[in-house]
């Protein structure tokens, strides 16, 4: 391959050789190679001051991220063989570790397919595409995962956020198979619908599935209070593993509805709904004096950006507040957090001190993490969001 | 209760405010109250130096943690009845979870029994006393503990290190029950035995036990080497979930033994081993070219005091990069740590520079901690120790 030259400024091939995938538009010399003279979703050589080749990357230079690494090696740049190579080698993860196909088979970066997500919702594919460089591969894209696990449909869920960052306009496309409308989820032994149109992201969050799983261990007998519910994720799962009474608090309409569909599915008859603002909600039910065995937060980021950072932690620590008073004398408390900007001793401290606050001897019982199918590199931090706490909360006992 | 005072200096509080339970002997006011007027296990109450009451303390003046808080009101003793209760707290935790009894009752002062850790194999309770309060309460903590749950024998396995800093004599004393000689253990459904007087610590590590029981997910089908193997706990869990074979690597001769006593125990005939320092172990598997499915290392804490901090972490990286080396194009590494001086952010750093080092792409898939008989309390970071990291790593890949 002949590919055109990016030249880094001195010294920012540091973060690339530390083991991150991204080049940033202030890191480029753009003297000698104008961002400019690139087409969004061009492929190039990435290259140090020193003129040593970093890699091959994908351009596009009206975005911050400037350039993704496709490769180490400057002569692999990305082709149909290698997008084939690389969603094989993602799926042969995933099918060693989940009997069933139902998990992110394609987390970005995680697997070397930086701007690509793709879920499996049992013979239904959904992708995600938000950059410009996966734009230009999306028909490769789409051949790739009809060879590999024959879908019987495939959705391009063009939606996200991201987009427009990169200038690509937002839409949704069914590009295969009969039409679909609703996603089947089965996570940890249990069944679930999403609706495609009203879904969040592409429809389910995978990410949590090691925590629920866990939950499910807690929660025989128990009176649990699932708040940021969405369509049912934890609290079904709750219900599903024993729990005497559930109840799912959010703000969608819609997803409350779902949230009687699931339980429903699952012949289960003890789960009721709560449709409201969770932080007014979790303010009622302390003023009623409600009490609850189990509670559950997993709200959306409350630290969407690094500038939110200091607001984003006091709304963390008046949440996981009004959880702990919500226990019984000794009570179970699961505090989530999607932040990357939240770490999670960050989370662990922002727990200790609202126990200390009101006085609860809390003992963390767990630490979890985002499942497998979602891997961390180590070398990018974004890649790395998901925490949650499993905590122990008892009154009066020291 | 008419207690003498412990005054602490101004601001000294502040740590047990945020949530710990020890004090330092600097931070006495030995004006005001002399160490050397306390008895080794007597009890307190303690005051800042505002004489705000902050709770009731045993105290050892020999030691360098004279003070371990036994309740946060002062009134409040340790007595016979009081630690009953406790043991009954961590009892309900344990049972609530684990089906059968094996598993760390008493975790210390995560369980508020500062000095007192107690396992249970079976029918065999197993006590650690390390300090002089608790060993004040040794008749009381037996009592409890036979009236809690009726063992068959019960143990003071009273030969810890930390005994010696509080003035303690070691010895290890049957109080009850026919001789032990062997402890049984389950584990995630995988039977073992070890040897009481050869065994480290109480015997058996349970904290590892979420850690080893996703090995199992992983094992099948696959080539292990379980590095500091100890009596098997990794190797031959891997064995029973199905790996086609397995290597455990341990510097010593008995624990080597009670491998193949421990694989034979499971009707297991495809686990073998190689006694040795893992060190050199490794070096010559790899030597060899020698290559695996999945690599385990779980090494004694390498940095055992902070003043070792930057050797233990060169000796981490070399660990890593050397089972890294050891692993197939496509493998699984299970690297683990139990310093406490050793963050989980500062495991998957060495991870991610060992990777790059030699070119491998690690995927970070699942990040373990210590299981939940092993609470770890916010305030208390000496209470969070235990690490692991399953990393696929991928050569060439990228």
């Amino acid at each position: 391959m002949n590919l055109p030259v990016l030249y880094l400024r001195k010294g920012a091939e540091r973060r690339l050789r530390a083991g991150h995938l991204w080049v940033y538009s202030n890191e480029v010399d753009t003297r000698r190679s104008p961002l400019n003279e690139f087409e969004p979703g061009a492929q190039a050589e990435l290259r140090a001051a020193n003129d040593k080749p970093l890699g091959s990357i994908f351009v596009n230079p009206h975005a911050l991220i400037c350039g993704r690494l496709i490769s180490r090696d400057a002569s692999h740049g990305m082709t149909p063989q290698r997008l084939t190579h690389r969603l094989e080698i993602a799926l042969s993860l995933r099918e060693s570790l989940f009997e069933r196909p139902f998990y992110r088979w394609v987390f970005g970066d995680s697997d070397g397919l930086s701007g690509l997500v793709v879920d499996r919702f049992d013979d239904i594919v959904v992708i995600q595409i938000s950059t410009a460089g996966m734009e230009l591969m999306k028909s490769s894209i789409v051949r790739a995962v009809q060879r590999l696990v024959h879908p019987k449909a495939i959705v391009l869920k063009n939606d996200g956020k991201m987009r427009k960052v990169e200038g690509l306009e937002t839409y949704v496309e069914q590009v295969h198979g009969p039409e679909v409308s609703v996603l089947p989820v089965e996570e940890n032994g249990v069944r679930f619908e999403v609706s495609l149109a009203e879904g969040q992201k592409t429809g389910w969050f995978y990410d949590h599935r090691m925590n629920r799983q866990r939950l499910q261990a807690y929660a025989p007998g128990k009176r649990v209070l699932d708040v940021f519910s969405y369509v049912g994720g934890w609290g079904v799962q709750a219900a599903w593993a024993g729990a005497s009474q559930v109840t799912c608090v959010d703000s969608s309409v819609s997803a409350m509805d779902m949230v009687h569909h699931n339980a429903a599915l699952n012949g289960l008859t003890n789960v009721d709904t709560l449709q409201g603002d969770a932080f007014d909600a979790l303010k009622a039910l302390c003023d009623e004096k409600e009490k609850f065995d189990i509670v559950v937060l997993d709200p959306p980021a409350l630290i969407p950006r690094r500038r939110d950072q200091k607001a984003g932690e006091q709304a963390y620590a008046r949440l996981n507040q009004l959880g702990l008073r919500l226990l019984e004398r000794e009570g179970i408390l699961v505090s989530a957090s999607c932040s990357m900007h939240l770490s999670q001793s960050q989370l662990v401290d922002i727990i200790r001190g609202s126990g200390r606050k009101i006085d609860r001897f809390v003992q963390l019982l767990e630490q979890g993490h985002q499942a497998p199918d979602h891997p961390v590199i180590p070398g990018i931090p974004e890649t790395d969001y998901i925490k949650s706490c499993f905590v122990r909360s008892l009154t009066g006992f020291l």
